[in-house]
Parts: structure tokens; C-alpha cells; sequence
């Protein structure tokens, strides 16, 4: 067995070493590795597709299901669309440096607090080698280095992928272990990675509720949670009929597989009669399997029975629980127990309701009579998004680059002391 | 032996449930219980002291070295100033409901990105009990509930200070257990707590680093890291010898104990004949022992040999490492490997030199030709301190109020659903 402590450390020491040359690195700099990272992706498409052409053959192999294989594929068209992403990123303003307070003290110290890179961030996700770009992109933009550890099942790709990153990095003076990649797949390898916290100073996972637990559980380093959504919808006795269908479909249908996507519906006991019938078409219609309560099953046999499990599952499929409430009060009660405080909707034409829902709710991002698919770092206009925090520290909601970075006090003094 | 987990289950459970009412508590109402608790903390003084008596008295009996005694003692004097440091928590912005941003997109969602409250923390410190009152009115202030953790040696005392808190809360019609102390002292208890991640959001140690090391270690709920200082002062080849002595000496000697208080001294080379003469003169006059490298010891018979452990020591005494750099690199370098990231200094009268300082060295604040002792809460503006952050993520450097607060995003829509 490998010795992964000392692999980690070395791996670590690199990457503070590389953070301490990115942190100093201008605008211009960063921005000029980004589009040599476009430019070597297109010129080295036909590399990269031979890579990924062996992790697709290992997957058939081994028996992947169809939706991961999808992820994991790589084709010309969405080397290009990596491509024109990272073109995007150079077009975003650089966080760092930007000068968040400034204060003049009555002893004449002068304070500026100001962004600085995070450091060292590691990243941990599973078979989709499009994040390995997008990650290490948006740390490198920030003035960052990162640390990769993508899916086994994507090696060959990711090991594509990270050679364009630090041949970019190479050919404009930036430090090549400014990204780095962990090419051993096994599971205890990561609790080591996970240890390293005199080096990391940030872990964020992507990818499922399983993978997140066992980081968190696992991590000396702080976490960012991210992504796990057990999102609700809740019409409310005073909901506008003509908005339920569309933002409830919307919601459950248009990409049921990400974490925005809605996974329970609660409805008013007064809109049961009235705007409920339509939803459970419209939800059958569109091939929604549903689970409801006692009320649903009464008015739809294709109801099944939902238990205390279902209410706590993220299905990430066509799949929906449904329950009946007799207030406000129940539906918010509910969605604080069950929910995972990534994204929550009331759809109701009475102010006061929500706003009550609004402030009680405890969760990212709180919608009233809007689908809960906007929850996205481009949809809420950041240009970016490196995930979805569904924690209280640090970063909220979707993350662009700011949550990429912290800040530090620069004080400018002519003698002071303090008396 | 007791069930702490169900004990903890509990205890986390009600500050939930508190959690949810003081959110929505209106400023005015947070105000009033913090007016109650600085009132029953100037009319109740008799059943404090008592309380503390019993401490002190079993302090005395347990052999309590004297530092600590003097920590753990209250006096009416004290008391007072517990209540005027209450007060003017009263006169601090309240900063929950604060508007961050507001963002109106092109398909017509309105976001605006508001301050909440974080939830629930848990504060573990050690036998201090102002720390009971002063940390769990910023708690309170921020619309959190808080669970206190205090040393043992501070019970009694913090018991009667507990109820103060609760009482008043309860006066106000806010619910008591937004306070909870614990009240079950051994270590295992600790461990038990710090794995409640479902109903505490954030844990926020203070005291020493063995406190803090043990809590980032077993805790599987976000931390924020405080307080330990190893803190240097770079006299440069460029500094003004008028600023050398009084920002050393204050720095060092003002009050050793505190973390921003100074360790150890780096000077260049060029300025050991010049400048250092005198700054050694000075410690010495001011009691201050002296470790030194070979440099510093052939300089003066005072200072013993540094070994490779006192530059990683905090001393909180009269006690300082001193070391000869030929370089503002080395310094730097020096500073990074060494210090906590907490309170870092130049002296130096080279613009270009203090701008590579203060970009370079990594740390929460980092000072040019003043004290470093300014690393204060107070000092900084802020009006209050939960404690000072030595890790990046969330809140670095001195925390005021908002370091006790999260953001939701309100998303305001009119039937928008994504294309």
C-alpha cells in the first residue's frame, strides 16, 4: 500500500507553495492562463477525446448506468462549450484585491480590509470531467491553487484535462502545481487527502448526498456543503391558479436530475379541490410518478402512499412526494424538518404570507410565485458558479467568485501604539 | 455514566425551536432583553458574588494558579462593567434584515440577498465568565441561540449568570433556551456536543490553542478558529528607529497574555547595529527574556538559545524570540511557516517594501509602523467582538456582528419558470 500521508503533504506543500505565486499574480496574468487553457482545449481536442474514449470504454465495461454515462462522455461540441466557459471567466471582474471597508481611526491608523485569495481549496467530485475545467478555472481566476480529485471513473479524462490546465499555467509564468491531480481512486486516500489541514484551507464537495456526508464526517479542513436539494413547492390557499402548473412543472420537470429541481409539492387544504386536480394532471401528464398522503391518495389512484422516508428523499428523477397542509404554519414546519435549506417556493398572491414564508423558511434561497430552477450562479447573475452552499458559514446559496476568496486587514500606521 | 447524546439531542433541539423565535424577534424586542439582562446584572451583583465565591473558594482548594484565578474572580466593579459593555451592545446597528444586494434580472425576478441570523452556535471557552455574558449577548443581539460551554472552574458562576439571561429573556417574552449552559464537565461531554451538526450551525472555541486544536479535531459542525497568536514584528533595514522601540515594547509588553500581544522579533541584518541595540535594551529594562539565534547572542549574554520550538511558541508572558534576517523575503518567509495568520507588523519606511509585506505575508491583519496589539474588535470600529478568526473562511480577523450572521436570497418572482 501506498503511503498517501507523505503523498498528500508533498501534494499540499506544492500547492501552498503554487498559492503563495498565484496570490501575486495580476488580473492580467490570470486572464491570459484562462485563455491559453481555451485556446490548447480546442487545438488538443482530438487528445482529450482519446482519453476520454478510454474512460467510456472502461465505463461499458464495467457496467455504468446510462445518466452517468452521459456525464462522463466528452465530445467536440462540449470541448467547445468548455472552451467558450473559460472565455467567460476572463470577461468576469477579479474579486481580488478589492477593497471591501476602509476606515480612518481617531489615533490616525488607516484600516482596508481587502479580498485576498482563499489558498489552497480542494475539490471532490465525482464522473464529470466538465467540473474538472470549471473548478479549476474559476480557483485559478481567483488567484487560487486547486487540488482535483474528480470520479475514478473519468481518470484518463481528468488526467487530459489537468495537463492543458498546467501546460497553461507553464507557458505564462504561473506555477504548473497551481493545479494538481489525485490519481489514486481509493476511498481511504481521500480521508488522508482530507487531513491535510496545515496546507488546505478549503474542501468543497460536488456531487451527491453520500459523497458530501462522508466529507463532511471525514474532513479536518472546513467544508463548503454543497448541492445536496430536497426542494419543496408550497400553493397556498391563495395561490393563483394560472401560476401553479407552469411553475410546479417547470420546477419538477425541466432537469429533474439537478439539485434546484422540486421533489415535494405541498398544497393548502383549501386549494385541494380547486387547484390541485390540474397540478396532479399536468404532473401525470409529464410522466411524474407521485407519492402522496392520505388526502392524495384519495384523489388520485395513481397516487402511492409516501412515508416518513419519502419526505426526506431527493429523487432527482420523475419523481415527486405530495401532502396536504391545513396552514402556512404546517407547510413552513414541514419544510424546516424535511428539507436540506437549498431551495424553497410559496406560490401566493397574499403579501403577508410570503413574506412570513420568506423570512421562516430557513434555506438559500427563499421564491414566491417563481420556479426554484433559478438557484443557479448564472440565472442569479454572477457569471459563475463553482456550487450550491447549503451551510450557514462563509458562502450561501449559489457561489461565484467571491466565495472564493477571504480578506485581510491591512493596516497603515505612523508610530501608534495602543494606550 | 449519563446519555449526553440524548442530553445534547435535547439541548439542540430547544435551541432550534429558540433559534426560530429569535429570528423573527424585532430589534426593539432584542434590545429589551439586553437592557433586562445589564438591569438584573446590577440588581442581582449579591447572588453573582456568592456564586462566584463558591468558585473561587473551590479554585483556591484545587490549587488554581493565579492568572486564572484573576480571570475567573468577579467583583461589583466587574459586574458593572459586564452591564456597560451590555449597553453598548444595545447602541450596535442590529445587522439582521440588512439588505447586501439587489439584483433585478432580465426575465423580472426581483433577488435581494438579506442578513439572518446564523442559528444556532455553541460557544466553548474557558473558566472566563464574562465571556458567558459578553458572548451570549452578541448571540442574542444577532437573533441566534446560543449554547455555552464554559470551564468548570466557572460553574456556579455561570450558572447564576445563565439565569440572569434566561430571566430576562423570559421577561421579554423571547424563549429562555435561546441560552442554554452546559452543565456537564467532562471531556468525553464535549465530544458529544461538538456531533450535533443537525441543530448547532456553528461552534466558535476560545482560549488556548490546546482548546482550539482539540475542538477543530473532533468537531464535525463548521468552526470558526480563534485567537491563537504567535504574532511577529519585521524591524526592516529601512524602519524609522523612532517607531522601533515604542511599537516593540508596546506590542510585547502592554499586556503579554492577549493573543495580538507580540512573540517574536525579526530584524535585518542591516539594522542590527544600527537599530537593535536599543530595542534589546528596552525588552530587557521591561523584564522581557529573551530567546535568541546565534546572531542575537553573541549581540547580548541576556538572550538564551532559540531552538526550533520557540519560533512556533505563543508565550502570553514577558517572554520573546528575536532572530536576524537578510531579507524582507526571509522575514516573510519566516512569518509564513511560523506565525497563525493572526497579527503580523513591518516597521519599515520603504513604501514598496511594506506593500510586498502586507500582500505577501498571510495573515488577518497585517500592520505597517503601528502595534500590533490594534488587532481588536473595538480597536477596528466595530463596537463588540465575538473573538478574533485566524482562518479564512467565513470571518477573519476581529469579528463584530456581522461574523454572527448568514444571508438568505429572496427571490421575488411573477410566475417566471426556466427555458
Amino acid at each position: 500500500m501506498m503511503d498517501y500521508k507523505t503523498l498528500f503533504e508533498t501534494m499540499g506543500r506544492q500547492a501552498k507553495t503554487a498559492a503563495f505565486d498565484m496570490q501575486k499574480a495580476s488580473t492580467k496574468m490570470k486572464n491570459d492562463v484562462l485563455a491559453r487553457v481555451a485556446d490548447i482545449l480546442e487545438a488538443d481536442m482530438a487528445t482529450i477525446l482519446t482519453a476520454n474514449e478510454e474512460d467510456m470504454k472502461h465505463a461499458v465495461a464495467n457496467g455504468v448506468p446510462p445518466v452517468m454515462m452521459d456525464r462522463l462522455q466528452l465530445t467536440e461540441d462540449r470541448i467547445r462549450q468548455m472552451a467558450l466557459g473559460v472565455r467567460q471567466v476572463i470577461d468576469l471582474p477579479d474579486p481580488i484585491g478589492e477593497c471591501m471597508e476602509r476606515t480612518a481611526r481617531p489615533n490616525g491608523i488607516r484600516i482596508e480590509k481587502r479580498r485576498v485569495p482563499l489558498g489552497v481549496i480542494a475539490m471532490i467530485y465525482e464522473a464529470r470531467p466538465n467540473v474538472t475545467i470549471d473548478a479549476a478555472v474559476l480557483c485559478l481566476k481567483t488567484g487560487n491553487a486547486v487540488i482535483l480529485r474528480g470520479g475514478k471513473e473519468a481518470m484518463a479524462s481528468n488526467r487530459a484535462l489537468v495537463a492543458v490546465l498546467r501546460r497553461a499555467l507553464k507557458e505564462s509564468g504561473l506555477p504548473e502545481d497551481a493545479v494538481q491531480l489525485v490519481e489514486v481512486t481509493d476511498r481511504e486516500a481521500v480521508s488522508d487527502l482530507l487531513r491535510q489541514r496545515a496546507y488546505i484551507d478549503v474542501v468543497i464537495p460536488r456531487g451527491g448526498a453520500g459523497l458530501i456526508r462522508r466529507i463532511v464526517e471525514e474532513s479536518r479542513i472546513p467544508v463548503i456543503e454543497t448541492g445536496s436539494g430536497v426542494v419543496h413547492i408550497y400553493v397556498d390557499k391563495e395561490a393563483d391558479p394560472a401560476k401553479v402548473v407552469p411553475i410546479v412543472i417547470n420546477a419538477k420537470t425541466q432537469r429533474p436530475s439537478v439539485c434546484n429541481a422540486a421533489e415535494t409539492l405541498l398544497v393548502h387544504r383549501e386549494a385541494v379541490d380547486t387547484i390541485l386536480p390540474d397540478v396532479i394532471d399536468a404532473l401525470i401528464k409529464a410522466g411524474v410518478h407521485l407519492y402522496g398522503d392520505e388526502a392524495i391518495q384519495r384523489l388520485t389512484a395513481a397516487a402511492m402512499p409516501a412515508t416518513e422516508e419519502s419526505w426526506y428523499t431527493e429523487y432527482n428523477d420523475l419523481v415527486m412526494n405530495c401532502r396536504v397542509v391545513d396552514s402556512l404554519e404546517e407547510a413552513i414546519d414541514h419544510i424546516n424538518r424535511y428539507g436540506t435549506k437549498h431551495s424553497e417556493c410559496i406560490i401566493t398572491e397574499n403579501k403577508a404570507t410570503a413574506d412570513t414564508f420568506m423570512r421562516d423558511v430557513d434555506a438559500s434561497s427563499v421564491y414566491v410565485n417563481a420556479s426554484t430552477r433559478f438557484t443557479d450562479g448564472f440565472e442569479f447573475g454572477y457569471g459563475a458558479e463553482i456550487g450550491i452552499s447549503t451551510q450557514k458559514l462563509h458562502a450561501r446559496g449559489p457561489m461565484g467568485l467571491p466565495a472564493l476568496t477571504s480578506y485581510k486587514f491591512l493596516v497603515y500606521g505612523d508610530g501608534q501604539t495602543r494606550g
